[in-house]
């Protein structure tokens, strides 16, 4: 495997590949424990958006700071990004917005998804994993 | 799409599919904040085992609870799983252990990963998201 390294995402670009993918993973505190689970997910105006039911351990974390993680790295080479934001997990109450996303963002199963949680990320960082070809083998010739 | 169910993993399944694969991610506290980060991991005898390196935030974590999460959820049409097991983090500090994880156990970019971490799961959940062929549309005929 060639030498890799890691490049810093610009806000910009991390979420521009926040929206590229539809997967992403929930990240709360849960009864004083770290809590993670994977949902789908929509970028919309520059915020997160994800529904989830009654019910569910992911709501004790609203109007929480939350993080929200995605990434694409290959099993293989390694090759990829992650982009991880941070900010408060809000409920939407408008029923116009809930019927809005209700539409664009589909859930798994045919629960009864009926909360629609929305994330301004204050904080946003990414970055790629990319193969260093300047990197040279120790002890190899330039 | 055709509609999906949720289907319990085991234990012993969850930690299967987990060491199937290489990358998971790291959920932890930070400065009282959630935080994630994707790393590369080994599951050796039914513990998660990952590297990092000196001055990372995840070093916070240890001897603290953390979770670990791992899935293979399909962009296209959202079939796969996911497993997320809680336990302390510790840091390993025997030579021969640490050695042995060197070994068997490559860090993405040439950096120097010293500390060794082992997790020990006290919870493990898992599910796969399947397609439900009993499932009929809302009015369809049987």
């Amino acid at each position: 495997m060639n030498p890799r390294r890691f490049e810093e995402l610009t806000r910009e670009e991390s979420l521009r590949r926040l929206g590229s993918v539809s997967v992403g993973r929930i990240v709360f505190t849960h009864q004083a424990l770290p809590a993670v689970r994977p949902v789908n997910h929509l970028v919309d105006n520059g915020a997160i958006v994800l529904r989830t039911h009654p019910g569910a351990a992911l709501l004790s974390a609203v109007d929480s700071v939350v993080a929200y993680e995605a990434d694409a790295i290959s099993e293989d080479d390694h090759i990829g990004w992650s982009v991880v934001i941070t900010g408060v997990a809000r409920r939407l109450r408008g029923a116009s917005e809930i019927e809005r996303y209700e539409r664009l963002l589909r859930p798994w199963v045919p629960d009864e998804m009926e909360y629609v949680i929305r994330i301004h990320p204050e904080l946003v960082t990414g970055f790629s994993l990319i193969e260093d070809n300047e990197a040279l083998p120790h002890g190899a010739a330039p």
